[in-house]
């Protein structure tokens, strides 16, 4: 190795002779790559760091796989709430509010209210009592959460100011996604659907939920409390929210605005550690509303038994 | 900047002696970072950048949110079918079966149905038809996803080898977690909730539901197909299968035990692209079941009107 370190330095007089200038170059890059490696990924960095040295010491099962695990802290329940002072035990016998006493005939009915659920892009102007809204979100909001740390807010609006802004930020945004950031052949299959930027259901409909996950919360003391599985948590409360409307009978649509988390968390003024999860337009379809005519997969395609 | 290059190469002369040395050093140092970061990063460093930059050039708000929009595409809906294929569209009317014709009765039953879930940790053997728990995961699989991909598989376990083979690895796996991996402080909390590394209800449950979130999947001439926003889709569909399970009268616990997932994996023989979102116990509670008494939020701490 030497010898070719030397064979290099007598070759490229010319690198040492402009050694004063590359030397700070060489040093800049690097301080500037450290720098924005840190802002960038932070917390993540030293996670997987510390994740493949678990898994290298435990010589467990090492592979890629090991690597996309950032939420790898136990998930938990209701049950795990991470405080010392002691919770009181009740018993508990189950479920005592069924859809149906033949649990068949439950599961069954739950079923079809579910599956006659369809995304809908264009809304009626009808109106709809606020209460119904609140009931479905209060629904939403009995999910589980890591650490029963509730990590969500549903901002509900129905104010048309407020709409037209959310609308305006949104369009705004997906006009530079269409005509910029989106690979040609993507907006090419969406021409037969009649997708663009224009998002006439963020006025038409008579309400919109924005549901934000929170990263982290408070404790009493004011200290910062990590919420782990935020963002799975806050997703399983959409999922409860969407059953609670198409119970209720009133259609959504579930969207996740590119790049306009920040301007709409600022426009509806929430703090910094909640980020925008999902945008949901709710009301009823409009008179000429047509969905596209798509099936889901057979049973057998999703569940394997063992 | 010139004159201080030169009085730092006179002073330091002793670098410019071992330059040789320090050159490769600092050259292997940056390749090594380079490659380093390439491997942990990937895609989302490129994704991170490109976003910067959009941001930047489209003077659109620059903060420290958008470096975490990992999902920046459009989670979209059943509707955003990207493919060529032009599809038929029909009408839609919107939900036909509701659970009461006067929508403020529907919600409030269906409040009613969901708040009553808990989260079981003991679980009675008491056999369930299995009819039920396919019903609840077709329910399940009726929920919304990115580009319409329904990048689910729900694995169903009822096999009482496989369950404790099932609680084997993740009882191996806990009891590294609370011994090495866990904070003290962690521990310590814990220890009122007397949850440790011993996860009976794994073999007691007479059902184990394991949800894996598909990474990508494959066009009909096999070429990969990526699928936007799998870890928000599978957990909506997890939330309509705890709705479902509850709507039934079943009992459940969502978990996501920690570093299990590759082996489970491969326990169940699922292909790499599937990983492990949750695993749900499923069942009637035993009759010495309790529950801590936890309290939910007001609806006005998770609900803000516009």
């Amino acid at each position: 190795l030497n010898n070719l370190i030397d064979y290099f330095i007598s070759q490229k007089s010319v690198l040492l002779e402009y050694w004063r200038y590359i030397f700070p170059i060489l040093v800049a890059l690097y301080v500037f790559i450290s720098f924005y490696d840190k802002r960038r990924y932070g917390g993540k960095k030293q996670l997987n760091q510390q994740q493949v040295e678990k898994n290298a010491s435990n010589k467990k099962l090492v592979n890629d796989e090991a690597a996309d695990g950032d939420e790898n802290e136990d998930f938990e329940d209701d049950e795990l709430q991470p405080s010392l002072e002691n919770k009181l035990y009740i018993p508990f016998t189950g479920a005592k509010i069924t859809l149906d006493p033949d649990q068949k005939i439950a599961a069954e009915k739950f079923y079809k209210i579910v599956n006659d659920r369809r995304s809908v892009r264009k809304y009626s102007s009808r109106k709809i009592d606020v209460e119904i809204l609140e009931k479905c979100i209060h629904a939403a909001a009995t999910s589980p959460s890591g650490a029963h740390t509730e990590p969500w807010t549903f901002c509900l609006i129905s104010d048309p100011d407020i709409k037209l802004q959310v609308r305006e930020i949104i369009e705004n945004e997906e006009f530079i996604n269409y005509t910029q950031r989106m690979a040609k052949q993507w907006v090419t299959d969406l021409k037969p659907l009649k997708t663009d930027h224009v998002k006439e259901y963020l006025t038409e409909a008579p309400y919109l939920i924005l549901i934000f996950k929170q990263t982290y919360g408070f404790k009493p003391d004011g200290q910062k409390k990590q919420h782990y599985y935020n963002e799975i948590s806050t997703s399983i409360a959409t999922g409860i929210l969407l059953c609670a409307l198409q119970s209720a009978g009133l259609s959504s649509l579930v969207t996740t605005p590119l790049n306009c988390g920040p301007a709409l968390r600022i426009l509806l003024d929430r703090p910094p550690h909640e980020k925008l999860l999902v945008l949901l337009p709710v009301g009823y379809p409009s008179e000429d509303c047509s969905i596209p005519d798509l099936q889901r997969k057979p049973i057998d395609e999703i569940l394997v038994k063992y």
